[in-house]
């Protein structure tokens, strides 16, 4: 109907009913994963990239002294997930939240590594509404990133570390995990600025050119901001888990950092609800809109009509064919008609519709009808 | 009305009032019950069933180094009850709670054992929906599970048990309490899935080929949801209240899984909330609908009734009878209606008529009428 | 209007405007009181009865080693409850709360006794809703109860009493106290069961034959939904203070038949919330229907109107009495209504309305009213 | 419109703004103050009145042991205030809420004295709901209030202190200061007794002979009740404050009347959200109403409508004027109208005008439009 | 369409997507900074003003036993900010919030500084509703505010500052942050007084003169008391963390004050709730006079159409031309229509019109239509 594309949910397929837990089951349209290694200390940044297990080994040997992030981009390879988990000793439940990618956000600690889920939502080209999960296992000197698309979404955080300048080639693993945590949050704001010029067009268009449209696309609108509040909720927790959390992996500078991020995660939602306001606020509006249209157009037929009906009426009385004359018997009958046969019969019944529907129009007129409800 | 079926709320039938507690009051439609038994540990595992408790008290016999799993189907025996009840030591209370199957989720902590609840929802195969209590009672080596229909719920579970892989055969009547768990809480997910489909359908209809059933169809999809969150909010407090216990028979890599099934639930109703504001999303959207077209069938009636009332009242004018000749004497009256008797008066009736149309036109254009609201 | 009555509330009458703290106003129509005493130990069961307080004092007197429960029904005695409050030495404001029976469900402790309000709600023979206030007063060995009717709500008690079995014997007051509010308890699922009932048969009504005592009678379901719930949620609290507190009044025995009575008001609260779903979801279905209705007696007025309105028009430009010939002056004026004149004039008239009608339809079917919304 | 006065919400006029804290700004309209001091003991009741401090001074010379009441009507008197301020060291901010009478019910807790604020909400004798300011400075041996007006809402506390009886002689400023809260709660139940009242009386009249006063009288009311409620949260707050207070100027004794004050503000509370619950109910069935009668109406302006709209149309057809003979030529045309001129084509005709009738009954009829929707 | 100006969020720009965090970005709007600053203690006040940082290095040397309030208004100096935070070594995440005007009020406690946000909302000369951003830096003798406008905010501040009296000039630099947050909570009850104004002559407008304007106006109001209190909330929680800290910034004769200013911004909170419900009740009741003007016109058509359907269909028989004597042949049919040849079958025909007409009142008399709903 309207401009703005219609907003599914995504269906969760949870793995069949009974299954072992800590099974791993990949989506069937999910990406082959591509996989690029960051290694960087405060002196150099090693990059690598490929499809397999061991380009990541490979890293490792090759750089020791340094950080790594490896990022992981589509997911459809079970035994790469699978060995990834072996080798760093990860619990097969963090396996399967990663690989069944309906994940809430959530910090989860565990002995010596900790798991996050964030949720990527974005329009795509398309102008649908992606809503994918991102998920970091942050070791020591190790952060390891998964995520549905191949689509680029850290530039900026790319950008930085190859500038090498700022807290990111030194503050460690966790700092990391911030920084794509908020460019992800960044992301938010986009989101939110895109729906609020979307809300900003339709109510404009409300106003100067109003179709049912409206309905469809403030709907469509505010799906999407719940959506996004559904996602904000468990965020904000997430970070305050953090917060809290006294972990060794998340060191009091990231914690100040995350302390910001909290800031702009609590914006995001106070925007949120502004704009589901805004929403409700022209659903209402346009509502009135409509019955006030209908009203008017009501009020027209009814007073045209009403008008009309009478004189229409005496017309019909005067189309009458009651006879003066009987054709059969030549019989005259003074009292069919007699107005039909008076010489200004006609000028006076023409006057006599004209006064009825004067005295129509200053009836309906001190009734207020002619105002604008 | 619609194509789903209506939904009805099963109606408490609790004891007489007055009674004494822990009165065994079994509903008068359940059925005979069912006994299975099935005895495991690490090396094998015996089954056993029939309809008695003989059954049970010989699996104890025979086998005394194994885990029990009593799964008893159909509740309509209260012999029976009373019997386990009376063997296990277990509170009258209990086998009250049993017995009257309206319990809500919940986790109950005795001396030597503890009793859960969980709920049984789903679609059954006539696509109505059941709402069945699923108890367990959990003591050291051995675990009672009541429910009240014959049907297989557990496939996965006991393929599972067979195969004897994972921690399943080691892991103690906790774990096996938290299987049991666990699949039925997967069973929400492929309700939801269903009612995902289903809106998903209405919501197609709506667009396609709107008609009455779409109101009636959503309010018992939204009547189902309603259901499911009653019992998703106990069901979640309860493995909280679990999680939080210190009790022995929930080992700590019990808890682990438990934590899984706890975001499990959370996902559950997460999936709810979304579903219930696409429901009320289509309402509104349909009820907008529904006024649209109303509108739209005002308008037209109106602008054509509006247009054709005043040359339905010109053409009535020239019908009305004002006679120009008298019959009766011969006068003739020329001020009776002369347009009729001038050489082109029909066609500037017409062509009036049609001006007049002409500008109710331009003033509806003007007005915006035709435009779509 | 509908079939069930006008549910109202009771207007709450209190005491005079700055009266003094602890005065006792009977309500004008209150019952006067029927004192029964029933005293019991483990042995024996003596009863008695009378309008007097000496009934109470001589049932002391005989009965030295038994547990009292004293029942009055009806409260239009001032001296009766003074001289109570005397003899025992109650607090007058318990005394005052006894008398103005407005007060939600409560437990207030003081220094030997506990004083517990519920309320009592059910439908009355008339079908009026009843909401009347049982309070209790509890001390070692004694147990008061005021009720405001003459209605015998405790047979199930009184039999359990005389047949001496259960806990009812022996284990104190307190116990005696959990058994009555128990029963109370009970009469709400009465209650609701038959709402239950109601509600359903509304529902059946809305949708075989739907008329708009539908609308009245839901809300006088819901209304009495509203105020149980207003009764059920202090219920709750006080059950949970009863079992919070360390009064030896209640002992743990009776704490573990408290806590089944407290998932008793958890059902009787998750009922009441499931049927006021239920009567909104009903509002909703009803209004759409309405609206449906409506919607379609204008769609058929609307199509047979905007079909007839040019024919008629067509028809009244054919009943014109454009002349032909002049009767005065006899002159022919072959401009005026050539048509009429046509051999086949009204075949061709005739079938140019056809044509327009079938056009019409046509254009209506493919804008789709004659589907049904 | 309706016979309810509008309820209008007091604006609030703030000093100016970034004015020093502590500045006293008395409203335009304030009342020039009374001053009434009550000075009494055990054994007498001294009382003086006046409108100047000097009263209050003579009065503390000459009762030395006595507990003083000072009982200050009107706050037009900003010199006063301050006297009264400096003279009992009281805090320019306390003195500023008191001339600013737009505080919230609360309780505020100084080095030797205590300063409370509460309510009076009632109808004044034009039917205007008054909501002013009481506000009490509560020190050892002494309690002043503040009123806005000067009528007389305390005359049942004083009646108690002329007779001298119960603990209003005795137990001190604390207990003076219970009395006045609950004799100003007791004016809530007035308050609501009238709304109660009034809501039966428009439900009353919306079933008897319903007009669109309904809705304005119910949406004032609903305003007094959000009034009222706004005011009765915060005061249950402040009481519980002060019941959790250890100031010595609340002895225990006061405390346990408190608590009863406490059992009845819930009750307000309790009453309010009943009425509100009336309040929609009443607008949901009026609305429901409304909408019944303007779909019996559409009914049948339809049925009549589209019953006639044919048959008018049949007749409009036979009063068409195609010409059997042309009157210029005398032509005979056979085929314009042949049934004008059969001999009981009158009759058919008639006779098919009833039949589309009947047929048109006969579809309504099975359609169900003869039905009460 | 009203003459309330439409209400718009402000989109929040973020800095760009991944950017280092504490990265300045001045929005493209933002005016250039004048500073003033203030240098004051018990004796004397020293002011001096530019638009360089140089200003206030020079009255820091100058003036070294003062407290110095540095204003700045206007933000689009990113050189400057950074040289202020370089200076006083504040925190570049500060420096950012200062910058990006989107923060929500708060309150962040440093080593040696505390950091405030306070928003500014307040209409314009244009009737534009601002919310602007006003953040404060506050250190020992030191306190630095950012404002967005160039607008005089703080005349009475000023003055007293001037005037020396009350606690201004000796409190220190929190009492300052006191004074100038109590001045903007001030603020907020003018801009509610405005509301309040707005919409009880909305309500005016609507007993007197209601057209479709007022929709709009009440939505434009509702969506500022949004706004409002979407500051409100935080503002409250703000002061509440103030009081709560125990930064000697903040001495405990500051709280004093500030528990004032709490009290200001609960009474602000509480009005915007009344207007809120207000606004609501305003759109209930316009809903519902649009509804009454609708039925009253639908009434009155159906009325009048019902009244004239069938007497027009009457007339329209009797002008029906079936022919009594055939031209053509010229034999009489006396079957057609021998009314119109009865020598009174008009006066009949009038009269049977008139009886119709006067049965049909009578009906609609007794179904109640002519009473107003």
């Amino acid at each position: 109907m309207g401009h703005i594309k219609r907003v599914r949910y995504r269906t969760v397929k949870r793995q069949k009913v009974g299954e072992r837990p800590g099974a791993i089951n990949i989506a069937d349209d999910a990406l082959k994963p591509i996989i690029t290694v960051y290694s960087y200390n405060e002196k150099e940044l090693v990059c690598a990239d490929g499809h397999e297990l061991k380009v990541i080994l490979d890293q490792f040997k090759k750089c020791t002294d340094h950080t790594h992030w490896i990022q992981i981009r589509g997911l459809n390879d079970q035994k790469l997930i699978e060995d990834i988990g072996t080798y760093l000793k990860v619990n097969p439940l963090v396996l399967e939240d990663i690989a069944n990618t309906h994940q809430r956000p959530k910090f989860d600690e565990y002995d010596d590594y900790v798991f996050m889920v964030t949720r990527q939502v974005y329009f795509n080209e398309e102008g649908e509404l992606c809503n994918n999960q991102f998920s970091t296992i942050v070791k020591p000197n190790l952060i390891i990133s998964f995520e549905e698309t191949h689509d680029e979404h850290f530039e900026g955080v790319k950008a930085r570390l190859k500038a090498g300048k700022g807290a990111i080639r030194t503050a460690g693993p966790g700092y990391m995990a911030y920084a794509l945590n908020d460019t992800i949050i960044d992301t938010y704001f986009v989101l939110l600025a895109r729906i609020g010029d979307e809300l900003d067009s339709v109510e404009d268009r409300m106003y100067s050119n109003a179709d049912k449209s409206i309905m469809y696309d403030t709907q469509q609108l505010k799906r999407t901001l719940i959506i996004l509040r559904r996602i904000t909720w468990p965020e904000r927790d997430k970070i305050n888990d953090i917060l809290r959390s006294d972990n060794t992996l998340i060191s009091n500078e990231v914690k100040t950092y995350l302390k910001d991020a909290y800031d702009h995660i609590i914006q995001v939602m106070d925007l949120i609800e502004n704009y589901k306001e805004i929403a409700s606020s022209i659903i209402d509006l346009y509502l009135s809109l409509v019955s006030n249209r209908m009203n008017e157009i009501m009020k027209v037929l009814t007073i045209i009509s009403v008008i009309f009906i009478p004189l229409t009426f005496v017309a019909g009385i005067y189309g009458m064919n009651f006879a003066r004359v009987d054709p059969a018997t030549n019989k005259v009958m003074p009292d069919n008609m007699p107005e039909l046969y008076s010489p200004h019969g006609y000028i006076y019944a023409l006057g006599g519709m004209v006064l009825i529907g004067i005295i129509q129009v200053i009836v309906f007129w001190k009734k207020g009808w002619f105002s604008r409800l």
